[in-house]
Formats: C-alpha cells, sequence, structure tokens
C-alpha cells in the first residue's frame, strides 16, 4: 500500500490524468469534455442560489468514473454519442443529488477538500439542491427511447435512499456482519456503478444479457471501490483525501476492515470501535490495531476479489479494447489513494 | 364565507364524500378507488422505516384532487384505465414526496391533523422518505410510452424546488408583490395541477393543442387553490385546519390578502406583518386588520376570476360531462374550508 506524500490536488490531477489516458485509448476523451460541458451547462435554474450551489456541487472535481463507464459500456455496442451522453449526464446528475443529501444526513462538513453544500450554504439549499439535481437526472432520461434507461436509475436511486437507512450494526457472527456490508454498500454506491453500465450499453442497443452482464461488472465495480473508499478512510491523511481520517470510526460506522479485524481480534479496543464509543483521539490506535490484526490487507483481497469477479463477466468482450479500458479502470479503482 | 363550525375529521368526510358524487356521476368512482389501492400497494420497501413513514404519509387523508383531475382529463379523450393509473398514482407520489420535504423545509409541526414525518421519525428519515416518494413517482412513469409524460412531472417537480427558495418578499410595489406571489405559488401548486391535467389528457392520446388547453384550465385552478389555502391559514380555526391557525403570518409569509390588505391600510401592524415581525399573540389583530381592509374578499375574487379564466379553457369541452365535473371541482376549491 501506498503512504500520502503528496497533497490532494496533486493526487487528483495525476488520477485525473491517468483516467483522462484511459479514455485517449480508446478515442473517448473528446467525447467525456463535451458531457462535462453539457453537465454545467444543465445547472441553470432561474434561482440564484440553485445556480451556484448546483455549479459549486457538479464542479467540485469529482472524477466523473460513472460517466466513463456509460460511455465505456456504450462503445461496447453501437455507439452514438447523442444517445449515450443522456445516461452519462444523468449519472452524474443523480450522483451529486445523492451525495448532497447523504452529506446532509451524515452532518458531513466536507467532501473532496471543500465545505459541504450544507456548510457553504445551509440545510434548506442542500436539501433543495439535492430535489434540484434529482429533477435534473429525471429530464436528462425523459426524451430516452428506451423504457429501460429510466427503470435503471430508479432502481438506483431507490436503492440508494434505502442505503442510507441501513446501517452495518455488528461485526459477529462474520458472514451476518459480511451480508450487511454488502448489503449497504451495494445499495449506497455498487447500483449506480451497475446502472451507469447497464444504461450505457442499452442505448448502444445491447440486448438484455449484455445489460445483465454489464450490470454484474458495475455492480462488482462498485463494491470494490466503496470497500477502497472505506480503507482509505483509515489509512490516508486528510489533506489526500479531502475530509478528515479515520471519520467512519469516529461516526460509528462499521466497515469491512473493522469486521475482518474483528474476527480474528477481541481486543477492547476494537469493540469499542465496533459499539461506536471511540473517542476521538484514540482513532488512531484502532486504526493501527485493524491495520496489525491484518483488517486492512485483508479488506484489499476482497475488493480485488470483486474486480476479478466483475471481469469475469466481460469476458465475451475480451478482445474489444474497451475491456482494456475496463481493465484499467478497475486497476484504478484499486490502487487509488483517495 | 363560512366559520368553523365542525371539526377537521367531519369537514373531511363531508368534502371527500362531495368529491365522490361528482366522480360518481361521471362513473369515475370505482376507478379512483383501484389508484387508492395501487398507491398504497406502491410504498413497499425492505426497510422498515421507510414502508412506515411512507404508508403513514400517503394514506393521511389526503383530499386526492391531483388524481382526479388526471382521472377527468384522460376521460376527455381515449380513456384507459391501464394508462391514467400510472399518472395518477405518480402525481400523489410527487405530491407526497413534496410535502415532506416542505414541511422539513418549513418546519411545520402538523399536517392535515397529525405530526409531520419529521416530528414522528425524525429530519433523516423525512428526507429519505421524501426522496424515496420522488423515485417511486418516477418508476411510476418509467415504463409509459408516451416520452411528454415525464417531461411533464419533471417540469412540475424542478418547479417546486425553485417554488420554495423563492418567497414573496414585499407587498409593494402592488404590482410586483402580485407578480412575485404568483411566481410562489405557481412554481409551488399550480405546476402540480398543470402536470396532473396535461398527462391525463396526454395519456388518452390528446393532441398538443388539448394537453396546452388542459394544462392551463389545472394551472389556473392550482392558482386558485393556493389563494384559498393562504386565506383559510388566516380564517379558519387549527381544528378545522389541521395544523396551527395564522401560520403564514407567524413565519413572516406574505400572502395575497396581505399583499392586498397593505395596499390600502398602511396602518403599524400590517407594516410589521409585511416585515414578518408579527409577535404571536398579535396574529390574530393582523388578521382583523385584513379582513376589515378587504383583503380576504378581494382574495376570493382574485381566486374565482383564476377559476373563471380556467375554466374558459375548457370550452371546446363544455358539452362532455367531465366538463361538469371539472367545474364541481372548481367550485369545490374555492367553497372549501381545508
Amino acid at each position: 500500500m501506498q503512504q500520502a506524500t503528496i497533497s490532494n490536488s496533486a493526487t487528483s490531477r495525476l488520477s485525473r490524468n491517468h483516467l483522462n489516458d484511459i479514455l485517449q485509448r480508446v478515442g473517448l476523451y473528446e467525447d467525456m469534455v463535451r458531457v462535462e460541458q453539457e453537465l454545467i451547462a444543465r445547472i441553470e435554474s432561474r434561482t440564484a442560489v440553485l445556480r451556484a450551489a448546483g455549479a459549486y456541487t457538479v464542479q467540485s472535481g469529482g472524477k466523473r468514473l460513472r460517466v466513463m463507464l456509460v460511455l465505456l459500456a456504450a462503445r461496447l455496442g453501437t455507439y452514438q454519442f447523442d444517445r449515450a451522453k443522456h445516461p452519462a449526464v444523468a449519472i452524474e446528475l443523480l450522483h451529486a443529488a445523492s451525495l448532497v443529501h447523504d452529506d446532509l444526513v451524515d452532518h458531513a462538513g466536507s467532501r473532496r477538500g471543500r465545505a459541504t453544500v450544507h456548510m457553504t450554504w445551509d440545510r434548506d439549499v442542500a436539501l433543495a439542491l439535492g430535489d434540484f439535481l434529482f429533477g435534473l437526472a429525471a429530464r436528462e432520461l425523459a426524451d430516452e427511447p428506451d423504457p429501460r434507461i429510466i427503470g435503471f436509475y430508479v432502481h438506483a436511486a431507490r436503492c440508494m435512499v434505502e442505503g442510507e437507512l441501513n446501517p452495518v450494526t455488528m461485526v459477529e457472527p462474520r458472514d451476518q456482519a459480511e451480508a450487511q456490508y454488502f448489503r449497504k454498500i451495494g445499495y449506497k454506491t455498487a447500483v449506480l456503478f451497475e446502472a451507469a453500465c447497464r444504461s450505457g450499453i442499452a442505448v448502444a442497443g445491447g440486448s438484455d444479457a449484455a445489460v445483465a452482464a454489464l450490470g454484474q461488472f458495475g455492480y462488482e465495480l462498485g463494491l470494490a471501490f466503496q470497500i477502497i473508499d472505506d480503507i482509505l478512510d483509515m489509512v490516508e491523511s486528510e489533506a489526500v483525501l479531502g475530509k478528515p481520517a479515520g471519520n467512519d470510526l469516529r461516526e460509528g460506522t462499521i466497515t469491512l476492515p473493522l469486521i475482518l479485524a474483528a474476527a480474528v481480534d477481541q481486543s477492547v479496543i476494537l469493540r469499542l470501535a465496533v459499539a461506536g464509543n471511540v473517542p476521538a483521539e484514540r482513532v488512531p490506535e484502532v486504526i493501527a490495531c485493524i491495520q496489525a490484526a491484518g483488517g486492512i490487507d485483508a479488506a484489499y483481497e476482497v475488493a480485488n476479489a470483486c474486480v476479478a469477479r466483475g471481469l469475469a463477466y466481460l469476458a465475451p468482450y475480451a478482445t474489444n479494447d474497451s475491456y482494456e479500458a475496463f481493465a484499467a479502470i478497475a486497476n484504478h479503482v484499486i490502487q487509488r489513494r483517495h
């Protein structure tokens, strides 16, 4: 595992360059730029505060991974930018809507190195902005002739809401704890990766079988993404994360490294962590225990296994150069530092 | 103007009976009952709190006016229940979503005589439930083959969000104050009545011209509905309203009766009301001033004018018995007491 030595903005730049290279190689970079422009153009409102908070949110330096998945999946079928751009824009709007509302529920003070919307404006603006972005996402799909597409997005949106209300409550028995955790991150994160991949191949004329395979790849990739997120929350510095490190432990949120560590280490401090009762100053000690018990390494292994399972669903496309791009993105998801 | 002499539940029953009679006369009562059943069936979730809070919200005794408008509008074209039921269910889900989030923003303690969702559960549940209901509404429209329909709903959803963030800030100059007020209630309320009427005629194969006419009727009816709501907030008792009376004045919300009264009465107490600085105990005094200055009667006149303008858009359907039902509903909107 790499250690944090450079700042958030520097790693942001590096990882964006890396992702752009992947897109360049399959000739999708220009289209990605066009999606970015369309996305920014969508945040128009007669209401000044929505316009400002919308632009602040959408231009906050996300990596647009989900957009890439839509375009790459579309490239496996009959690629038409004018069809693919709508789910591509919509996925990012829906993602933004869910982040704004999640940050509100979680009382998060910062994201991607900047104050969250409810901190910069207020809670009412964050509530309204989330609704507004959700509406924009639906608008983006309204003219899409394939009725499957909006179904994918609505499924994801419903699951994300349910994910927010279904916490992990235990670390043992381990199989039940893992089931809770995978349900939680499936709802919270993987369903949107799934929707991105499904909608991309669907607008490119993909069969139901192709949609199912891409969806399963996306879902597994999303699981891996969230596992890595949960690992990084423990092992990276605030400067790299763009938000306070060790946040999950302070908030009493049980994630995979803790579940896996608790299976081999029954110490009092980990029991406190499970109960959500760790004083802030002891969080580094908890992380050291989790690391010593192999919880971090084991979680990395689980994420790698998700990616491997996901890529197996793409076997029918192994000779397409989009496959290589998917594999490179999957690799990036595992290797990323924030 | 009638005075409040009976309780909320009794007037609820009376007005629901009256509306049911209107539907019986055009043979839509059974379909209304079926929409009600479908609506309740939709509130299914793997998450217990969403299921409970969803049922609580959807079964809270609303009058289902918007559903009636969908069905009646559909009846002007080629009526098919299996097509019309989707926008009918969706309109009520979207309405419920917006009420839950509005109550959250407005810190409302009660609605329709019952504690609001964020009071009964908490703010996080209210936020999630609104998102969930919004998602259910989108789901309901996902399989609708006419792409216009979801466009109508998305337009309404966006406007409702903007309405929540665009308060009326002045009472003079009167024309500007009225423009602010009509924009506010247009966004907040009339757009959803408009969407109901548009979608009903559209699923019944209505032309764009028919959709436009029905939409304009719905919009005017929605304006009238909100003007009456704002009047009732001043003149009805808490027992009848199901929420505290005089709430708008206490919250510093400027509505039409105040704007119209302030045009003829420059007294200090009304200036305080405009500034949102009326102490709770002086609210009855403010209402007496507004009434004495003719603000209530003048607002009733404006609402009547909206209804008249709205019905004029339906002139092409004057011989259809749906027209009579629309007129009866419009009459109910004006005469209603809560």
